[in-house]
């Protein structure tokens, strides 16, 4: 028996979660907890509900929408999330949310029970644009932070998830873990420009890059740009560049997925004829690989010693953020491949350069994810967009997987 | 005979001088045509009178303090500015025409007439912190700018140089251009580094550095800097610090006098996790002789235009001053060697960074400069200072300068 997606209703129900929260250019702001993402919440699940899901929130919102199988055992999980940034597109995480429930109207509509049960999960604030730290539901879920200490988490107008949680009625019952899956899924839109750049249907992601994120506050010599010789001069801003530089020359030269961003940078006293005395900037750093990632942050780091002390300029240096690389099961890894080669779409294996509520759930059980094409790789932008046959197509590979994997014992 | 100038009287001018719209930390704001600058010219311009100085007010507000010779011939003419920048110390300019007032003082005080006339000049708006062009006053009366140009621009509030002079009552009878000098000498502190650096008395300043500003407006694509691979990047900052770390190489090996600065950078959107879609930079390139200022500016613009096709940048040029470097008076330069070293003041011959009036006045008749040094090279800063035996030294070589032009035919 052939199971098949049903597209229209996918795209309608896309359509149908993009109007909440919807804003000019055809994105979406639904910031976690607030009223449009209570809104998002609601319909999402009168959804799973209209489709007989069994609908349970635990105690940090999370939502978890359950179809028995067959035998008592461990779920199949998929899911992802549906809060999104402030000018978010409509596809980041509702893509994976919605998907995960036209399988199970996929199920029900040939009348399949499967021998697992299979659950289809949302996760609160996984953008971190309103809370952080980002990822927090499933962190929470997956046991790498406590309900206290992610219930004081507050927005920059001093609310918090707690009270927000209770004030849109999502601070469930249920215990954060309680349901221990027996595999996670997560289906989502690359957020970058490589599966659309070389047209390739399906990403395969094989895990998720470590992150490093470094501020660097250098302090000089403000000096006259016109009466200052170059051996003179404690530039703050030159440091600046030739970090940004040198991490691209690293980068290229690392290859792989490494990758090097100097994003934010802030001279002063920022005028054409004055050496800068201050510069802060910041370093962003990401490689699947931990040794690696450690190699490019030493040798970020001894090239801001190297040049500090050629320019004798004082460098403080502040990490904002470190985690490690996930590296996905990859038995599983194995087996979304195996049903997108089965389904003839075209594959790449990747990692994932953005972080995802699947590198929280690969703690507690074997993870992966599915990446789909994003036009140009736009991401955290309302003009993010994915081609339907692309969003049906990765829908279908998610269906296969999910009964693949709850027929097994 | 031997005359000397009266360290004492210099230091006590310098101080009742820098009272006038003094500031904490013993420096002056004195924006040029303001109530303050007005009631410096007035104390100025009384000192002038005591000295017996014939006093002439020109259209574009220079004053001139003349000092008859036994002969009818062109004068020596020395002087500097009285204005300030916002935050200026209280030796820029002041020093210079101040310590020439001291050498009417010495040729009084030993009855001395010099074969040819003296004058001691001050110019309107030199540091063209309040109005735009910097050095109005003696490009005017050089005939570089003409006087309905000069008295239309206007400052941030839109009051005009014309009204403001009115104002103030510093428009004077007298035609710019009107006293043609024999040849002008200008002392000023260094506003740089070197001879503080080198501990050298005297600095023999053989020209002005020509300036070269360029603002360039860069346009890349903003991307998540996790998800894009280094090849598909067009990070409008990369370009941005490439030019910094190549502009500071070129400066180093071209040598000499080449200075190079980026001072000013603005990134967008300016955050940790996104690559920068565009940056507004300047490069600010100096150098003495003009051959080598112009092969700076296309060996940067060609660095421009490679490093924005290989990241593939929009790139606008927007250049925001150009000034050739100026040569000062060869004999008059050996002049003011010679007679440094008869005094047994240790010199180095030099360039000057900074804009000064001798510029402008070297496009009318022989010039030259001599430099006594700033302590770390501060300027244009509170703190900026000058030791008092150095200021005594430099009013001492100008005086013996004075006296040996004016008895030559």
């Amino acid at each position: 028996m052939e199971l098949k997606v049903d597209g229209r209703s996918l795209l309608g129900a896309l359509d149908e979660l993009a109007q909440i929260g919807a804003i000019e250019g055809g994105g979406c702001a639904r910031l976690a907890l607030s009223d449009d993402d209570k809104a998002g919440r609601d319909l999402v699940v009168a959804r799973m509900r209209a489709l007989g899901l069994e609908v349970q929130v635990d105690a940090i919102g999370n939502v978890f929408g359950m179809r028995p199988g067959r035998e008592r055992l461990a779920p199949i999980m998929t899911g992802s999330h549906i809060d999104t940034v402030r000018t978010g597109g409509r596809y980041d995480g509702n893509y994976g949310v919605l998907a995960g429930l036209e399988v199970v109207r996929a199920l029900n509509a040939a009348n399949v029970t499967t021998r697992r049960p299979i659950v289809v999960a949302f996760f609160t604030n996984e953008e971190g644009a309103r809370f952080q730290p980002d990822m927090l539901g499933s962190l929470v879920y997956a046991g790498g932070l406590g309900l206290n200490e992610a219930y004081v988490a507050a927005d920059k107008d001093g609310l918090s998830v707690g009270d927000e949680l209770r004030r849109i009625g999502y601070l469930g019952p249920m215990k954060p873990g309680a349901i221990r899956p027996q595999a996670f899924l997560e289906l989502h839109i690359e957020q970058g420009p490589i599966l659309d750049e070389e047209k390739v249907q399906i990403g395969v992601v094989e895990g998720v890059q470590g992150i490093s994120w470094t501020e660097y506050t250098v302090t000089g010599v403000s000096n006259h740009a016109g009466t200052t010789p170059m051996r003179l001069r404690r530039d703050a801003g030159y440091l600046a560049a030739s970090v940004n530089v040198f991490a691209r020359a690293l980068a290229r030269e690392m290859g792989g997925d490494q990758v090097a961003t100097v994003g934010a940078l802030t001279l002063r006293p920022n005028l054409i004829n004055v050496v800068p005395n201050r510069a802060v900037f910041t370093v962003d750093l990401r490689n699947t690989d931990e040794a690696r990632l450690k190699e490019a942050e030493a040798k970020v780091a001894a090239h801001v010693a190297e040049v500090a002390a050629e320019e004798r300029l004082d460098v403080e240096t502040r990490v904002l953020a470190r985690f490690e690389p996930v590296i996905f099961d990859s038995g599983l890894v194995d087996h979304v491949e195996h049903h997108a080669k089965a389904l003839s779409l075209s594959t790449r294996r990747m990692p994932s350069g953005a972080g995802h509520d699947a590198q929280m759930m690969q703690r507690i059980c074997p993870t992966a994810m599915i990446f789909v094409p994003s036009v140009g790789g736009l991401s955290h932008n309302v003009g993010e967009h994915t081609e339907p046959h692309d969003l049906v197509a990765g829908a279908q590979l998610l269906l296969n997987l999910m009964v693949d994997l709850a027929e097994r014992s």
